[in-house]
């Protein structure tokens, strides 16, 4: 079994405003060394070992997981138990 | 400047309703490899240079970015630019 890791990130320039009521929220506490703060999206999968999985993912990725127009993604795979 | 990037997911036994959609869909594409699917968080600091960060950076998921109860988080610092 693969545990399959997709980070998703808004592309540069894409309005994040999750991340700038965060920075805003942290700066307001105390936490002034914060300069910037961008959000993104964890998908963790647990996949059937497979010969091609890398072209796979990337297939998940185009037709479900990630917004190409927005959203820029790498993927890290490794070993893993069923959780 | 140091990149900050935390990783928040659900604590085990969590229930993940995203997830759960996620991985049905997979399924529903064909992608039936997928057998397990958890969904996360991911925010990104960029921080001023500080000498104790590694503790700064506690402070802000216990008191804002992390629900204690529900999510564990780990921490990767790197050297960055400013975005």
């Amino acid at each position: 079994m693969k545990k399959v890791t997709i980070h998703i990130m808004p592309k540069q320039g894409v309005l994040d405003p999750q991340g700038k009521a965060i920075q805003t929220s942290l700066n307001a506490l105390g936490f002034s060394e914060v300069e910037a703060v961008q959000t993104g999206k964890l998908v963790e999968l647990f996949v059937e070992e497979h010969a091609d999985i890398d072209r796979r993912v990337g297939e998940m990725c185009d037709k479900l997981l990630v917004n190409p127009v927005m959203e820029d993604y790498h993927v890290d795979v490794e070993e893993a138990v069923r959780p």
